[in-house]
């Protein structure tokens, strides 16, 4: 929270705190506005439902990545293509004992990794935050020691506001994807490729592999209208 | 401890600590290896006395900087360019209170300054720390992902190492303006143009000045030979 109002960030959204710890920070004496702002969802997939591009964070240190990796230095360049676009961004952080699990993970079109000594590559997790948010804040043009303020507001504005621009190719929402995802399973289930042991790894695959293939909005409705279709014939 | 061993720093000195919890964590179960090895100090003048350029962190919300300031992405030539003629540097933090005093900064060459939004400029001391070694890590080639091992290498042993190379004009220690200020002040004393109610203010001043001035080692010695004849007549 403190690194998000150092860096001018504002939108935090809380994936399935501890109750307990959650009521008594939100109702902490001198709480700040943005914890009492925070959005809480009991699933990461709610949380991110309505972003067009989903960073996780974490290091390599005991998995292989599923998706591109790119390191933290080099993350404001894509970033801002994406906001240029009229998406969203959201970034993701896991707990601070075992970061992002695989299963979070694949909801994830990019890793961005900290480049830290091997030795010791796992960070505090309020260190990792105010470090990526030094990094997005200054590359992006968004810093606020920046002279041109417009630029500054522009950018904070567009990460994580309301998609400002309905331009063509639009980009795909996380939620999006999740329906169309939904669809394909059950027509993959209805088609009997996917059997039952098979379902929860395939599941994770097909959404890995929609995040991979970089549709558009109008990519996405298309494809869905197919596979409903298809579902449709498979039912009757 | 967490970021330094992250980006690959391990030199820290702690300048008085309260005893109980500076004993407790030296003795803590599972204390990192950087925390049994940092030396301790009663001032910060005999933590930084080796050190050629000393910088102080902080923000500019309630003072005036009595030295440059320079911006934590341009930290990184500078550090370098002190390093390549020999020098070794101390960055240097203060408590997660107060900050630095004004006492601490008059020893200070610079002060380095993260960017922060300014109506949340105060950063955590340790997200502080985070964010300042993983731009110096990243910008002095010192990185721990850096294909060119020997780089990484060769700066971070500089950082905080021995003075390597005796190259002429060598760098001054903070200690060796120590000195010097303590035979100035005396001569100033003794020839009445520091009287007793002036003579801390001139002390502080005095302190700056001298780093300022950024003097050689050879400027150092023979400016302190010649203060102390001069103190040497004044007491005849």
């Amino acid at each position: 929270m403190r690194a998000m109002a150092n860096f001018g960030f504002s939108r935090l959204t809380v994936v399935a705190p501890f109750e307990a710890h959650w009521r008594e920070a939100q109702s902490a004496i001198g709480a700040e506005s943005l914890l009492q702002n925070a959005k809480r969802t009991e699933r990461l997939e709610q949380a991110i439902a309505d972003c067009t591009l989903v960073i996780g964070t974490g290091t390599l240190a005991h998995r292989k990545a599923e998706q591109p990796v790119v390191p933290l230095p080099e993350l404001g360049g894509r970033i801002i293509s994406e906001l240029a676009r009229g998406g969203r961004v959201a970034l993701v952080f896991g707990s601070e004992k075992r970061g992002l699990t695989r299963e979070d993970l694949s909801y994830c079109h990019l890793l961005a990794v900290i480049p830290t000594d091997p030795q010791q590559p796992s960070m505090n997790l309020g260190q990792a935050v105010a470090v990526c948010l030094y990094e997005l804040a200054g590359r992006s043009g968004t810093h606020p020691s920046d002279k041109n303020k417009d630029v500054a507001r522009v950018g904070h504005l567009e990460i994580g506001s309301e998609r400002t621009a309905k331009t063509d190719p639009s980009p795909v929402t996380s939620g999006e994807l999740d329906r169309l995802a939904g669809v394909i399973e059950e027509v993959m289930i209805q088609a009997g490729y996917s059997p039952l042991e098979m379902q929860s790894a395939n599941r994770h695959d097909l959404r890995l592999l929609l995040r991979r293939l970089e549709m558009n909005g109008a990519d996405a409705r298309r494809t869905l209208g197919l596979f409903r279709r298809a579902l449709h014939k498979l039912k009757r």
